[in-house]
């Protein structure tokens, strides 16, 4: 039954999104390591990085210091499209679940992206007009940043061309036709478009596509284009201030309750919604304030953190990229065409990495049918579609809450609903139909990948 | 800009959730005439319709009295995972048509299901549920019904069978896929299950299927299995009821600010989403306490109101349902296959039909490519991507506000948003690449239809 005074929705106010994305690296003692030129091995500056960044996200993404960073109040006018976005009470799934914890989540997926990313989509779009380019280029795993940054491309009216993973261009036919909607054009990676692209389908001519791949290829159409930057939507420092604003009004919405989650956990792919969602409670971890269990989820597929390293590596496979010190599991790494959808890259956030690294968080991975049935048991209890990436987070929710079965243990568990699932339907259809495997690399699989990384 | 004190988004509590749904049946001084008997033709009693639906919406159906009826508690809990939905201020789409028009939408499509159906598929479950039943039967067009019915199924752990219209199970291949997930089974229609199905399949073997044979397989799936019956989406007057909460909640956020609409706008196919909006306005209406101007739209290749005739007819292509006296084209009447996704149904809601009579509301239709360019400026503009029925509604709008820009007049306009477009990228694939065509049946095509029409 619902608990007294707390809604199973729990709306903010217009007024309450929040006015300043929260910048957590301000907080931190020891900042992530600086990225690197590829080919001094020096730290790049904000001038190198605007070779291919817009200028103001340049800079963002090289400030360590700034706490707070006020939101553009055109972004803010678009952000009250669909922000501030629910804090929902699983109360049918801790009822399904028999468990005495109590399952809040943050529901990001309320908007026509389907995810989170429109966050800071809408954020790099404004940066981009505002320092007059023609458009951007990027590239898109599950097509949710695709979608999201064509949205954002046609409120701003500028050109946005996507390099979509081919894995995902076919599994989800339809994700290209949100874009097209919104005006953009979509060229499954690898293309013959680039050279990166047409040296990989060389080598690999079945090649299914990897997120490393597709940011080469939207990197090499950037630097060749006159009036284009490029633009990213997850690992960087920059996308995780962006992101910020999932846990600052999740935050607001719990304090507004006097909730404190134990737990905070979210899926990791790149690292932004997780980023962002933990962004607030972090810094309070950082300053010691107050302590919160933090957990990342990846898959098993493409574990990064609980099976990778943490040094410096290429961010894609082009090796066109700025080097980034993260957990990795080598930027030649391709999970197997079985994994469904998202959470594909084979690198981490460098901020993750580095609290990761220094035990301020947890992380776990699962198997992809274990996320599915995860999927369709939160379907049915909270009438959510949840994304394959998002139900990463709900799979390990239950886990944790299944314990709180066994041991009485109230506690209480935030976790980020990434998106919804309209358009992973094949990878549903699979998974009913018993034709979805689960999968991790060998030990030796992962030695050959992470053989490939820089030494210096 | 925003105007002083209206957010985009008015979101009520949750504990303004209507208690009670609202008939207008209790306020019209001349009633929607009775169903009818088929082989009797006289007036069907509670007793006869308990054999095909549950007894408790057999009441509700022939209940022209009870001017509020209560909404369940059971219901009202599930009604608070997705309501009350936001009534939204069409800010950037008025900037873009520099229309003086203030727009508003009631936005009806963010739960799993995509669309307001789940209002009263949550009803009609529990209602079954409640009578000890072990499942139901029904058709879907769109799939939108169907998935909403298989969601609250799911959640009162019934058994769901769905006939869904041969044309958009091939159209929405992922439809079936989000129905299963939610355990319910999904078939095509015309489908060789029943007597009906073949009969249809042998005369026209190449038939896309229509609304109206999906019923006739659904009831007599229902009537010949224990512990089924059978439920539907649209048309009747049970449906009108529950979904009158979404013309409550509008009201009630309108009231909070003082806004009067001139104009209400709704899609028609069978008429449960107009009938639901436009509830309480027409309840003022029909009191004489106030005016409002009343616009159904309909497709002109499905014009039941703007072409149809006001007779009896029979309500499926079977002639198993009851007669209903309504705007009809022929229970006989198909639309064409270029005629993308819902609003398929030869008939129309009675209640509706009789108001349209008796002149308390107007109606007009619309051709799908300029229902496809409404629906796409409503995506760039206000970031929602509209499924091809609410794209009616958007699209009579966007005239009415062009009006308004031509006359200087500062109308406000509500309409109502029935639901995403997630799973009709089959449709906006056919618009982006010119391969959608404008279509209207001849008079020819109707006068023979219509002659099918019963005799008495």
């Amino acid at each position: 039954m619902q608990e007294k005074n707390i809604p199973t929705k729990i709306y903010l106010e217009e007024n309450e999104i929040p006015r300043y994305w929260y910048n957590v690296r301000a907080d931190m003692k020891e900042k992530p390591a600086p990225l690197l030129n590829p080919g001094t091995h020096q730290p790049m500056t904000v001038e190198e990085l605007s070779g291919v960044f817009c200028e103001e996200l340049a800079k963002q993404e090289l400030d360590d210091d700034t706490r707070l960073v006020e939101i553009p109040e055109e972004i803010r006018e678009l952000y009250k499209m669909y922000r501030p976005s629910p804090l929902m009470r699983a109360y049918r799934l801790e009822k399904y679940l028999k468990t005495p914890a109590k399952i809040y989540y943050k529901f990001e997926g309320n908007n026509t992206s389907g995810s989170h990313k429109l966050n800071s989509a809408l954020a790099q779009a404004y940066y981009a007009k505002k320092q007059g380019l023609k458009g951007v280029t990027t590239e898109t795993g599950a097509g949710q940043w695709g979608t999201a940054l064509a949205m954002a491309c046609s409120f701003f009216n500028l050109d946005c061309k996507v390099f979509m993973v081919k894995v995902s261009y076919e599994q989800k036919p339809f994700r290209r036709e949100v874009m097209r909607t919104y005006g953009a054009s979509v060229t499954p990676s690898p293309s013959t478009e680039t050279q990166v692209g047409r040296k990989l389908l060389e080598e690999f001519p079945g090649t299914t596509g990897s997120l490393g791949c597709a940011i080469s290829e939207a990197v090499e159409v950037a630097v060749g284009t006159e009036g284009y930057k490029y633009v990213l939507g997850s690992v960087l420092n920059q996308v995780l201030l962006h992101q910020s604003v999932i846990g600052l009004e999740a935050k607001t919405a719990l304090d507004k309750y006097g909730i404190v989650p134990d737990t905070i956990i979210g899926c990791a792919g790149g690292g932004s919604n997780l980023g962002g969602l933990i962004a607030p409670f972090m810094g309070e971890k950082l300053r010691g304030e107050r302590d919160y269990e933090i957990i990342a989820v990846e898959p098993a597929s493409c574990p990064s953190f609980t099976r990778g390293k943490f040094l410096y590596d290429f961010c894609d496979t082009g090796k066109v990229c700025p080097l980034a010190k993260m957990y990795t599991l080598g930027s030649g790494f391709i999970p197997s065409p079985n994994h469904a959808g998202g959470l594909r890259y084979h690198g981490m956030s460098g901020i993750l990495s580095e609290l990761y690294d220094k035990g301020y968080m947890n992380a776990t991975s699962v198997f992809q049918t274990e996320v599915f049935k995860a999927a369709e048991m939160f379907a049915r209890t909270e009438g959510i579609l949840p994304a394959p990436e998002s139900s990463h987070a709900i799979c390990a929710t239950i886990k944790e809450a299944e314990k709180c079965k066994e041991t009485g243990e109230e506690k209480t568990i935030l976790f980020g609903l990434t998106g919804t699932g309209y358009f992973d339907m094949t990878a549903y259809e699979a998974f009913h139909d018993g034709k979805m495997s689960d999968y991790a690399p060998t030990d030796e699989e992962l030695e050959k990948s992470l053989a490939q990384t820089p030494k210096f």
